[in-house]
C-alpha cells in the first residue's frame, strides 16, 4: 500500500465541489465537506473522503435528496422528531443537534430523533458541536445490519456507535466515539485486503463459530458485539447496539435493525421490503452543564478527572490515553503536515473528479 | 453450597423490619426493601438481600442517614441535581427518577443528577419505574474503583452499570441492565469461593496481565472493561465506564473515579482524601415517548422488533433473547416458587435479625 500525502485544503475544496456538483447548496456541501475531511484529520480514514464516491452513488440511484427540506415533525420543549427529507445524513445531523442545543438553551437539554436520513458520518463531530455552548453533546446512529445478537447467526444490527463530547476547562474535551462490535468493520476490511487473519472474537461464520476468516460476513457469517462471546459480556455489547436501534429507529419512526437501508457500496444495495419505516435514523442530545451545575465548576472537576486518569499508573510501555486524545492528536498533526491517503481511494476520488469535471 | 427456600413475602417483611429498625420511616423501609427482594426475584442475587447486612453496617459506621432531607438543590425544566443526605440509595434513586418523570410529564424528558448517595441496588429496578407512564426510563451509578481503563494497573472505575428499560405494547418491556466490566465482580467471588480459574478476560493481575486468578482483583489486580483488551475493544468498554463516572460524578457534584467510596463490605472501607465531591452519585432520566411519536404506535413498533429479534435464526440449541427476558423469567417462577438463598447469605441474614431482633 501507498499513500499520498493532500492537506486538508485540498480535499476540502475538491470534497466540497463534488457536493455541489450533485445539487446540494452552498451551505450543504460546506458542512458536508467538514465532517468528512475532519474524519481524515482525526484519523478515522473509513469514515472521510474514502466514503465520497458512496455519496455520490446514493445519488445516482435515486436515494439521495440534494435539497432536502429538514424539519421538525412533532415537538415539546426538549424532544423532537427530524424528518431529514432523504437529505444527506452529513448535513441532516448537523441540523439535528443545533435543534437539540436550542432546547438545550431553552429548558436545559434537547433530545432530537431523525428518520429518512442516511450515513451521518463520525458520530463524534456532531456530539462535538455542543462543546462550545458548554454543553454534553450525544450522538447515536444506526446502520445496516452487520452484526449479530449473542446467540443468533442473522444479521440484525449496524456497528451502532455512541459519541458523548464533555468539555474541559484547561485540558481538551473528552470524546468518546466508538462502535458497539468488538471491531469497526473498516479494521476487518484491512484484514481482508492483506488476506490476513483476524483476532478471534471479530468475526463468526455462517455457523456462529468465532473465526479468524477476515472474509467471514460477507460469506454468510458476521460482525461478533462488543465482548465477542457470552463469557466476555458479548450480551452487553448487544444491548448497546439494540439501545441504540431502537433510539434511532423505533422512537424517530425510521427503520430499525434488519431493515436498515444499506450505504451504498458496490454489491450492498440490498433493502428488506416491506420497509417498516422511512430511511435510516440518528438520536442527537445536548445537555446544558449549567443546568446541574456551574459550568466552570464542572469543567475545572473535569480538569480533575482527566488528571488522575492521564497519570493513573500504566502497564509497562503504555499510558492510559483519554476518551478523544489519539484523534485530536492525529488532527493536529494531520491538519500541519496532511492527511495521508491510500493510492486505492486516490484513484477512486480521481475517477470520482474525472467523472464530474473536478480537478483533484 | 446449599440453599434454603423463601417466599417473596418473608424476605420482603424481614428486610423492611430490618430497615425500620435503623429508623428508616414506614415509606423508605418499604421501598428500600422492594429494590433489594426485587433484585432476588429477579435473579441477580449478588444485589438482593445478600447486600441486606452492609447497608446496616453502613450505618453502624455512621456514614447511612437513615432519615434523609432528600431535595433538590439545582434545576432547569428538564435537568435537576438532588442531594440525597447521605440516604440509602435505594431510596434517593426512587425519589430521583420520579422527578426526572415528573420533569417529561412537563417537557418531554428529565434528568436528574444525584450526589451525596450510597449504592442504590439495581439500576433496571429505578429504570423500569418510567414504564407505566409510556416512557423510556435509564438509570446509571459509579461504584468504588475496582476495574481498570485500558493500559493501566491503578484501579479507576466501579463496575459503573447502565440500565435502559424501554416499553412494549403485547411484549414484555425491553429492560438492558448490565455492568461496563467484562464481569460482575459478584461473578468473580463464586469462583473465588471455589477457588476454580476464571475465564481470561475477566481480571488482570498486578502487573497488568490478564489472569485467571480469580483472587487478583484482591492481590493488587483489577476487574477489565467491557472488550477485555485493547484488541477486543477494551477502550470502548473503558469510555462506557468513564461515561457513567463523569454522569453520576462530575456532572452532580459527588465523588468520581478513584474517590468514589466504597460500600461497607467487610475490609473495603478505604476512602480517598481529600474527597473530590459528596458521596456517591447517580443519574436518572426518563423520556416521555409521545415527546417523539405517539407512544401506541411506538410499542406496536417494539413489538415488530422484539418478534423479528426473538425470531433471529440461532445457532444450534440457543435462541436469540430480548434484553431483561432471564431476569423476568426468574421473576415469574420466583414469585410462585419461591427464592433460593444460599446458606451463608442465610446465616448472615439470621445473625442481622438475631441482633437487631428481627426474626427471619
Amino acid at each position: 500500500m501507498t499513500f499520498e500525502q493532500y492537506t486538508y485544503a485540498q480535499l476540502k475544496a475538491f470534497t466540497q465541489a463534488v457536493f455541489l456538483k450533485i445539487g446540494c447548496s452552498e451551505t450543504h456541501a460546506d458542512q458536508a465537506a467538514e465532517v468528512l475531511v475532519t474524519a481524515d484529520l482525526r484519523g478515522i480514514d473509513s469514515h472521510g473522503v474514502a466514503r465520497l464516491s458512496g455519496y455520490v452513488r446514493q445519488w445516482e440511484m435515486g436515494k439521495l435528496n440534494p435539497t432536502p427540506n429538514i424539519r421538525i415533525t412533532h415537538q415539546t420543549p426538549s424532544t423532537a422528531v427530524v424528518d431529514g427529507d432523504r437529505g444527506l445524513g452529513l448535513v441532516v445531523a448537523q441540523a439535528a443537534i443545533q435543534i437539540a442545543i436550542e432546547k438545550a438553551e431553552n429548558v436545559g437539554t434537547g433530545w432530537v430523533a431523525v428518520k429518512n436520513s442516511g450515513h451521518f458520518g463520525i458520530a463524534g463531530y456532531h456530539a462535538m458541536q455542543a462543546l462550545a455552548k458548554d454543553m454534553i453533546g450525544v450522538a447515536l446512529t444506526h446502520a445496516s445490519a452487520l452484526a449479530v445478537p449473542t446467540f443468533s447467526i442473522e444479521k440484525m444490527l449496524g456497528t451502532n456507535p455512541i459519541a458523548v463530547a464533555i468539555p474541559a476547562q484547561k485540558y481538551p474535551p473528552f470524546v468518546a466515539d466508538f462502535a458497539t462490535t468488538a471491531a469497526a468493520y473498516g479494521k476487518l476490511q484491512i484484514l481482508q485486503r492483506k488476506n490476513e487473519p483476524a483476532p478471534m472474537g471479530w468475526a463468526q461464520d455462517a455457523e456462529g463459530n468465532s473465526t479468524t476468516n477476515p472474509h467471514a460476513p460477507k460469506e454468510g457469517g458476521a460482525l461478533l458485539p462488543l465482548g465477542s462471546d457470552y463469557d466476555h459480556g458479548s450480551h452487553k455489547g448487544y444491548c448497546l447496539g439494540a439501545i441504540v436501534d431502537i433510539m434511532c429507529g423505533v422512537l424517530s419512526g425510521a427503520n430499525f435493525g434488519p431493515w436498515v437501508p444499506p450505504f451504498a457500496t458496490a454489491g450492498d444495495t440490498h433493502e428488506r421490503q416491506p420497509s417498516v419505516g422511512e430511511g435510516t435514523g440518528h438520536f442527537l442530545g445536548a445537555m446544558r452543564i449549567d443546568g446541574f451545575r456551574p459550568a466552570e465548576e464542572f469543567k475545572q472537576m473535569m480538569d480533575v478527572w482527566i488528571e488522575s486518569f492521564q497519570n493513573a499508573e500504566a502497564v509497562s510501555g503504555k499510558k492510559v490515553l483519554i476518551p478523544g486524545q489519539p484523534e485530536r492528536e492525529n488532527h493536529e498533526y494531520r491538519i500541519i503536515h496532511g492527511i495521508p491517503i491510500i493510492d486505492k481511494v486516490v484513484i477512486d476520488l480521481k475517477n470520482l473528479g474525472y467523472k464530474l469535471g473536478i480537478e483533484l
